[in-house]
């Protein structure tokens, strides 16, 4: 009986756990719903409930997890080999680290709300959201694992890049990845966004075609150059473990990339960015996106902790506001993901969007002095140059 | 010498009703850079400037406008019959009409910024902005007058429309329109925004096609459904003076355009949205869209006046910052205007994104109780319905 308690005890704590992140009516969660159930329901379901708990958990330790994976334990493990598996344990524990990361951080001990979503058309995701905590004003970090059929439109995007695929067809395809927008409220702390991500598609002849995608870019408020310095030497020395050619050409893409073209200007000062990655081999791809997103907390937290109790006053503020405009402008306008999310039917939008700072301004011809610490950033935003 | 007196003091005061109304330094009007000319230098050119504005003043009375027409005033009266040069004058006066009226329910006496600019291309515009206004938070009334040539992407896009263009030519186009948005502090005040635009192509073998576009629509973040019955009714009396099945098919056509296609949610409560207008004849789809463009000013100013004195708190603010934020992404994501504008390279970008409100806000996963007085807007913003 003391093995009993002790086990329901074990059980109870990992709901309770699992509950205090799950406020949300939105949350699917497996072992939530299981857990909830044995404890306020009978007992004559115990001795089985109890027994599958243990065997999944003693095989998988979802705790360390946001929630419970969108596949299910015991297949997750079935094929430990699987790509598809291997990500989604690898975007899992990356969501739930920098998850806590942050959480740590705040002072008044705000926590993340988690959504565990499901999609009809198949797969899922879980959504973590802070919304007006005392060091981050919004804070989205989501993954996704989803299936579905690639629209002629999409296939027709890929082949424009070199994609080898049939047109005029729909194609099955799977996608995995983790994405995270961090918006703090000190304009001293920059935003910093990242998303990591693979691909297959099969064609129809039934081969597969995988890619690994992703990149960690930040935008700052303000330019400090040792900040600059720090998180593009972090995100140089990760992609250098793999290939000392990947972050010159990665930090161009990722210029590039975040453009706001009609303002020629950059979101940010950058980062990495990367698309197709299906070289040399599998592995060693899987090994440097996983490196790329370890990164991610050594490249930004101690920049978090540097700024978080700096004094700063409404100019700043209005001029975060400002900046976070031109964020919504890039996002909306020309982002490929959120572009490739909104028009894709059932796709859900408020995992998409979260990426939207919870406020943003716009003033009609804005334009700082130069000679000003907001003309200093604009200088660099104008023209992106090198940080390491 | 006292009639040359007079006259003086007449130029003087235009230079100076146009210099009050033009504090930027992006402003190239032709008056101001005469007027000051005349008035800073020697008297040796006094005669000649004196007799040449006195003429144009004599044929066109330009000081009831924001500031000088983009096309010279002599060429604007020499041919009186052209339509480019009717739309103009049209555009000129529902510009100055619309900017008074604002202004006169400014109560701490805030007048429009004028900003008038030239486009390299060909062409020009004239930009009406307040902001932070003790009424109109964000305000932008903005004519434009261009020529240039059509990318083929543009022909295209028109072709799909039903137009007869030949394909994968640059053709040289005319375009002139009045756009509007209008953002009031008090939530209990909708946000207008209306476009009446003319534009011509001409063919390869010298023929001109021409048409003319546009529409007025209402975003209320509070519903009052008598504003609305009076909104749509006098949009509908302006529609039924020209052609009774005009009104029905431009309100479907409008609730069909300002939808927010990934939220399946309407922008506001619609009024009407129509283009590629070439019948019965030019003078009719002229006169008819005169009559739109005049029913602007009678379907929201009373509105105004019937709100702007209203209390709201916190809430109402924070309801209509949210309602914002869903008005920015229909412009950044949707907007055929704005996506055409920002993609033309040399586009004026502040010009088109003057409709951007000042403040904007997202939340995650936001959606107020039904029986709510927001929950009651979001019913009709669903489900569009029918007020006359």
């Amino acid at each position: 009986m003391n093995v009993i308690r002790h086990t329901m005890s074990l059980v109870s704590l990992g709901v309770f756990q699992l509950g205090r992140r799950t406020r949300s009516q939105h949350f699917r969660g497996f072992l939530l719903g299981t857990g909830l159930g044995l404890t306020a329901f009978s007992s004559v379901t115990y001795a089985q409930a109890e027994a599958q708990n243990a065997k999944v958990n003693r095989k998988l330790d979802t705790s360390r997890f946001m929630a419970e994976p969108i596949t299910d334990a015991t297949v997750l493990l079935g094929d430990k080999a699987n790509m598809r598996h291997r990500m989604e344990l690898m975007i899992m524990e990356i969501q739930a680290e920098f998850c806590r990361a942050l959480e740590s951080e705040e002072m008044c001990g705000k926590k993340f709300k988690v959504d565990r979503w499901q999609r009809v058309e198949g797969g899922g995701g879980i959504t973590c959201v802070i919304q007006d905590g005392d060091v981050f004003e919004k804070a989205g970090v989501n993954i996704s694992v989803v299936t579905g059929w690639l629209p002629p439109a999409a296939v027709q995007q890929m082949r424009s890049r070199g994609k080898d695929l049939t047109e005029g067809v729909k194609l099955p395809f799977f996608a995995s990845g983790v994405s995270a927008v961090i918006h703090p409220r000190n304009p001293h702390i920059p935003t910093i966004h990242f998303n990591y991500r693979y691909f297959e598609v099969e064609t129809p002849d039934g081969q597969k075609q995988w890619w690994f995608g992703g990149g960690t870019d930040l935008t700052p408020y303000y330019l400090d150059e040792k900040d600059a310095r720090h998180f593009h030497q972090t995100l140089k020395s990760a992609c250098d473990e793999h290939d000392t050619t990947y972050y010159p050409k990665f930090k161009k893409w990722c210029d590039d990339y975040f453009r706001i073209k009609h303002r020629s200007e950059s979101r940010g000062i950058g980062g990495i960015f990367f698309d197709d990655i299906d070289s040399p081999n599998q592995e060693a791809a899987f090994n440097f996106v996983t490196g790329c997103a370890k990164a991610v907390i050594p490249s930004y937290m101690p920049l978090v902790q540097k700024h978080k109790n700096r004094e700063y006053g409404n100019n700043e503020r209005q001029w975060q506001l400002l900046r976070r405009g031109r964020y919504v402008e890039f996002n909306l306008i020309y982002d490929r993901g959120t572009k490739f999310g909104l028009y894709t039917p059932g796709a859900r939008y408020e995992s998409i969007l979260m990426s939207l700072p919870l406020h943003a301004r716009w003033e009609y011809m804005h334009e700082p002095k130069a000679t000003s610490k907001e003309g200093e950033l604009m200088k660099v935003l104008k023209n992106p140059k090198d940080w390491v």
